[in-house]
C-alpha cells in the first residue's frame, strides 16, 4: 500500500537536524549527574563533537548555542571555527533561570528591574544572533510557581506579554524568535507557558516574526502531540522542534526511543501539513540528555531515528488515505498508515548513505572511528561541560 | 487574614448557576445506567425538578435545554411552563453525536451531506433559541477519530471552521455562540476539539459573539485549569463554566466533590479575573451526572458547593496576597489564600439564606419536604428520560 | 543482531489467541453504540464468526463466554456446535455489573443478601464451566464507589475475600479463577481491585489455581505494564492477558494500535519470563470493543497484531542483550531490542502461512470471501447482540 | 454530623511526625537549587533546626538521617547532641545513587561487586541504628535504566530480592528493613520498586519486620493512594508514610499543598485501618524540598497540616458513615465525611496548643522569634548543605 523508497527517496536530500551544543554535555537529575571520559570542557570542542555527528550522518549541519554556557568573547571566530569543522551555528537559547535573581521568575517577575535583567540577556542574545548570522531566538521560559497564591497569574501573563514584545521590536527581519511551552518542571504548581495554547496566544500578539517551539516532551499525558502539529501548521505559528522522548515527565530521552510509532504520527503530520522540505521554514532539533549512555553516538542514533521516520512518513499513501476515509473504512485507512510504518527501511537508506559518500552504518562508524577514545585520552583535565557551566 | 463574611455578603447576592435537564433523567457508563423512582419522563418533568432546586436555594434560576432529547412543539408555551414554577429556559445544547450518520463526525464530516445535516440541526437550536428568548447555544462535538490515519486531521480542522463559521452567521445580535473543548471520549485517538487552544483559534476566528465553554472534567492529568480560566479572562474569550468534578476521565461528579480545593482556585481566578458578578456575561452552568446518587439533592449539593466555594474565594485578601508576592514570601501568600479555603462559611451562608428567606439548610429542606416520595408515586409508567431519550 | 526468522518459525506454533463473543457484538460508548449490518443475535451466530476469524488466521481455536449474554440451555449442544464451526469454548466470563441489585457492589456489596445473589452467580458460571470443559472461570469486577465516604474501603475488601474464598472452593482441580484488576471505570472514586497488586493479594490468598488477568488497557497513564508481566511471572501468578489497547482511558481499541512497541516490549517480557509457548499456561485473549471499525476484521487485525509482535519479540538476541548489560553499553542493549522491533516480519509471515495451508493475507482472504455481505444479508430482523444483551 | 472537638482532642497527644534532616539544607530541581542565609552547614545545624521546630509544634520529637549526608564520626555524641536540643535521631535513611559506581544500580545491579558495596553501605547503616538506637531502616531505591533493553528487568527483580534478604538477615530484632516505592525519577523507562505490589512482594518474602513505606508524590496520575494506605495496612504491611504534596511528579511539595482534600481521605483511611495512635507502629514522615520557600517554617507547616488534618479526620461519624453505606444513602456518607473535612479546627487546635505550653501560632511565633535572622547572621561561610553534601 505504500510509495516506494525511490520515489520518496529525492524527499530525504536536504533533511537537517540542528544538534544542541549541551547534548555533549554532561546532565542529569536532581539526584546525581554523571560524568563521562571525553565529555567537552569548551564550546568548541562540543562543535567539534557535533560536528562529528554531521560527518557521519550528513543530517545534522548546524549546532545550536546556549547563552550564557556557550559564551565566548569573539562569536565570529566561533561560527568560523564551526565552517572549519564543517557545521554553521544555528538557533541561540536564552537561560534566564540560572541566576540567583531569578528564582521568582524573569520576564514575568513582579519586579521591574528584574524583568529588565532577563530583557537585556535576550538583547545580549540578538546581538549574539547578528554576530553569528542565526535566524532563531529560542526562549524556553522556567518562570511558574510552586504554590497556590505564590504569584497572580493573570500579571505574569501580563507582564510576559510586555517583556516579549520589547524583545521582539529588537528581532531581526530575517530573524524570528520561538516561544517553547512546558507543562511543568521547574515550576510544581503553575508555569506562565504551559501549553501551545498560551505560546500561540503570546506570539501571536507579537507578529509574524514569532513562533511556537514544540518540544515533544513537554505535554500532559495522554496529549495528542500530532494534533497539536496540524493545528499550529494550520495557523501558520509552528516555529520548531524540540525532538526528544519521554515516558513519563520531561525525560529528555533519545528521540523515538519511548514511542516510535507516536514520532512516525508527529512527522506524517509535519509532511501533510506542509511542515518538511525546502518550502517550509520550520526547524527540527534536538533537545536531549545523554545521562547513562554516550553522547555521541546518543546523537548519532536521534538523528537517524528522525531520518529513518521521515521515511516512513513519506511512504505513506496519502491518496489510499483519503479514499479510505471518504469510504469509512476504518481498517484500511490505518492499515495505511501502518504498512508504512511497519516497512523496514533500514537497509534502503544504508544504501541511499552510500550513494552519497556516507558511511553505511553511521553508528558502527562511530564504533570504529576510534574517536570516542581519543577524546577520552585528549580530554583530561579543566571543567567538563554541564547544564552549570 | 482573610475579609469577614459580612464585607462579601453583598457579593454573593445574584449569583445563577444554570441547571443542565439531563442531570433529572437517567445516566450511566457504557456497562451500566441504572434507573430510579421518580425520574422525570418529560421535558416538563424535568424543568419541575429543577425549579424545585432553585426554590430551596436561590441559585438555579435557570435551566439548560438539550436538542432533541428536549424538543418539544411549543417552546412558547415551555417558557410559560417554567416561567410559572419560577425558572426560565437558558442554554440550548445541540446533539450531533446520537444520529447513526454521524458515526464519522458531523461539523467535520468528510462528506458535506453529514455536515449540512449537521449544521441544520443547529439552525433548528437557534430557532429554538429565537422563541425561548435563550442567549447562548452551546456546542460540544463528539467528533473524532478511534484510529491513526481514521481521518485527515487537518481537513477535520479546516471544515469545522467553515460549519461553525456558517452557524455563527445565523445567531442574533444578543445570542452567543459556546464551543466546549474535551480531551478525550467519546473518540479515543483524536478528538476534533481536544483543549482550549483549539476552541480559542476556531472561536477568535468567528468574531466577537463566539466564545469558549470550559468543561471542569475536560483537561488531561495534571491540567492546572485555573491558570486556563486566567488566560482565556485575558483574552476575552470565556463564555461558559460547564461545572462538575472528576478523579480520572469525565466522570461527571458533583461538582467540588472530587478535589475542592481545585474548584476554590478555579472560582478564585474567576473573580480575580473579573469574571464573577453582574458585570460579567460568563456563565456558570452544572454538567453532571448523577448515576448513583439521587439526582435533586445531588442538583441541590452542587449549586450550594458552588456558593460555598465563590464565598471562600470572595474572602481572599488578594491586597495580602499581593503584598506577600512582592516580597517573595511564599509561604505567607499560600497562607492568604489556604486561610480563606480553610473557614468555615458555612454558618454564615446557613443565616445569609434564612435572611432571604431560604431554607438554612436546603439539603435537610428537601429531605423534609416530601417531594422525593411524592414523584416516586406519581411518576409510574412512562419512558424515564436519559440520555437516549 | 536479531535471529533469522527461520530460527524462531517453530516457536510461533500452537499459538493460541481465545477470542470474546462479545466482540462480535455491537458496543459503544456511554453516548452512543452504533450498530452494523450483520451483526450476530445469537451466541451461535458469534461463534460461526469467531470460527471465520480462526479459520483465515489459525490463530484463534478458542471462543470466551460471558454470562448471561450468552447464556443458553444446552451447553453440550453448544460445545458441539462450536466444535463443528472448528473451535472450542474457552474462558467463562462472570458478569456482576448489570443487575440492578449490582448498583452499590456485587463481590464486595455491604448485604449479605446481595453478595451471595453474585457467588451464586459465579456458582452457575462453573456449571458451565464443567458442561463446555472451560479451564478458567474469569472475574471482572465493578465494584467501587463514585464519592469519597461512600463505601468502607477496608469492610469491602474483606468482603471480597470472603466472597471469593466461597467461589474458589467450588473451583474444580483443573480450573483456574483468573481476577482481573482494572484501574477505574465503570466507578469513579475508587474501584475494589484497582491495581495487580490488589488482585495479587487476593489471589494469593485464595491458593495455587488463583491468578491475576492482566488486561493491557487497565492501568494508570504511564504504567510500565511489561514490569508487571515480569513480577507476575515471577511471582507465578500471571494467569492470562486481556489484549486491547488505549491511548487515555479503557479504549479497547485493537491490540497494537496505539503503542506497537508497548506490545513488543510486553511480549518480549512474556518470553522471556518463560509465559509463551506450550510449556506455560498464561493464556493470551483479546477484550475488544469495534465501536467504528468492522468487527470480525477487527478481529483478525488484532491476532494478526499479536502474532507479528511474537515473531518480533522471538527475534531479539537475548544473548546480546545480557551482554551489553554486562558491558554497561546501554545504547547497543538498546539497538538489539530496538533491531528486532524494526524487522519487517510480515512478508516471512506470509510465506509461513501459506505453507501451512492459511491464506497468506488473511485481511485480503476475508475481504475476498464475500462472508460479510454474506452476514449483512442473512442476519436480518432480531435483536443485535450488545452488551446490554 | 461530626464529633466535637473536645471529644476527639485525647487521640491528639503523642501526634508525633518525623522531620528529615534534609528538608534543611538546599534542593532544587536539576535546572537549579537557589541558596538562602542561614542553611546549616553541619548536621548540627540541621538537628538544632529540627529542634526549632518540634518546640514551637510539640509534634516532631526526631529527626531522620541520611547516610552519607549525616555521617559523623560518633553518633553517640550526636545522639546526645539531639537530645540536649530536645529531639532524638530517629530513622536512618541509605543511599546508593550518588556514588558513580551506582550509575547502572545498586542492589539490582548486574555486578556482584556494585551489589556487595550497596549491601556494605546498608550493614554501615545499621551499625549507626545501633549506635542511635534507631529503629528503622529505610531503603529507597533510585535503580532502574532509562531505555527498553537496557537492563534485564527479571534478573534484576531477582537480585533485589537476594540483597535484600541478605540486608535483612543484619536486622536486628526490634528493627525494622522498610522498603520504599517510587513511579518514576530518576529512572526513566523503568525503576526496580515501582509500585506498591512490588515493595509487597518484596518485603513478605523477607519476613516480619520487614514493611513497606507509602511516599505520597510517588504514584502514577489518579492513583487512589487512600485505597493504598487501607489495602498495606489490611496486610499488615504498611510501616511508614512519607509526607509531602505534589501536583505532576514528585514535586516534593509541602504535605497537604496540593490536594487537601487527599490528605484528608489518607490520614482518615489510616485511622480507619488502626495506623494512627499509640497502639499502631506506623511512622509517619515527612519527606519534602523546600526549593523556593523558606525551610523552618515550610517544616512548621508541614507538621501543622497534618495535625490539622488528623484533626479532621478524627472527626468524621464512622457510624453515621456505615448507617448511610447500608441505607446506599450516597449523598449522605458523602456529606459525612465532607462535613468533618469542612470543619475550621483551627482555633480549637489553637487554644489546645496554648493549654500545653505551646504557641497557639507556631508560624508566628516562629516569625517573631527573631530565629531566622540569626541563623543567617551566624552561619556565615562554610558549605550549605544540600543533596550533594
Amino acid at each position: 500500500m505504500t510509495h516506494s523508497f525511490e520515489s520518496i527517496a529525492p524527499l530525504l536530500e536536504g533533511q537537517a537536524i540542528e544538534l544542541p551544543s549541551w547534548a555533549f554535555g554532561n546532565s542529569g537529575t536532581r539526584f546525581k549527574v554523571f560524568a563521562t571520559p571525553g565529555t567537552p570542557r569548551t564550546v568548541e570542542e562540543k562543535i567539534t563533537d557535533a560536528a562529528k555527528v554531521n560527518e557521519l550522518t550528513g543530517l545534522a549541519p548546524t549546532v545550536a548555542l546556549h547563552i550564557p554556557w556557550d559564551k565566548v568573547d569573539d562569536y565570529a571566530a566561533l561560527s568560523a571555527f564551526a565552517q572549519d569543522k564543517g557545521v554553521k551555528l544555528g538557533t541561540i537559547n536564552s537561560n534566564t533561570f540560572q541566576d540567583d535573581i531569578y528564582k521568582f521568575g524573569s520576564l514575568t517577575h513582579v519586579d521591574k528591574a528584574v524583568r529588565q535583567k532577563a530583557i537585556d540577556h535576550h538583547f545580549e542574545c540578538i546581538d549574539i544572533m547578528n554576530a553569528t548570522g542565526s535566524r532563531d531566538l529560542k526562549i524556553w521560559l522556567a518562570d511558574g510557581t510552586n504554590y497556590p497564591g505564590q504569584g497572580d497569574l493573570r500579571g505574569r501573563q501580563d507582564r510576559l506579554a510586555e517583556s516579549l514584545a520589547t524583545i521582539y521590536e529588537r528581532i531581526g527581519e530575517n530573524q524570528r524568535l520561538v516561544l517553547e511551552y512546558k507543562f511543568f518542571e521547574p515550576a510544581f504548581y503553575h508555569t506562565d507557558v504551559p501549553d501551545w495554547g498560551t505560546s500561540y496566544a503570546q506570539v501571536s500578539a507579537l507578529g509574524e516574526r514569532a513562533t511556537v517551539c514544540l518540544d515533544t516532551g513537554h505535554h500532559a499525558p495522554g496529549t495528542n502531540i500530532e494534533f497539536i502539529v496540524m493545528q499550529l501548521l494550520r495557523l501558520g505559528k509552528l516555529g520548531s522542534f524540540d525532538f526528544n522522548s519521554r515516558f513519563y515527565a520531561d525525560d529528555d530521552l533519545i528521540v523515538g526511543a519511548a514511542d516510535p510509532f507516536q514520532l512516525f504520527r508527529i512527522i506524517f503530520e509535519v509532511v501533510r501539513g506542509g511542515g518538511y522540505g525546502s518550502d517550509s521554514d520550520v526547524a527540527f532539533m534536538l533537545d536531549q540528555c545523554h545521562n547513562v549512555e554516550d553522547k555521541i553516538p546518543g546523537q548519532i542514533r536521534s538523528v537517524l531515528n528522525v531520518q529513518e521516520m521521515t521515511a516512513r512518513a513519506l511512504l505513506v499513501d496519502r491518496d489510499a488515505l483519503l479514499a479510505a476515509e471518504k469510504a469509512g473504512d476504518v481498517l484500511t485507512a490505518n492499515a495505511v498508515l501502518m504498512d508504512a510504518f511497519y516497512t523496514d527501511v533500514r537497509p534502503a537508506l544504508a544504501g541511499w548513505r552510500e550513494s552519497r559518500g556516507l558511511p553505511a552504518d553511521p553508528m558502527a562508524a562511530y564504533a570504529a572511528s576510534g574517536y570516542q577514545a581519543q577524546i577520552a585520552a585528549d580530554r583530561v583535565g579543566g571543567q567538563q561541560a554541564g547544564w552549570g557551566a
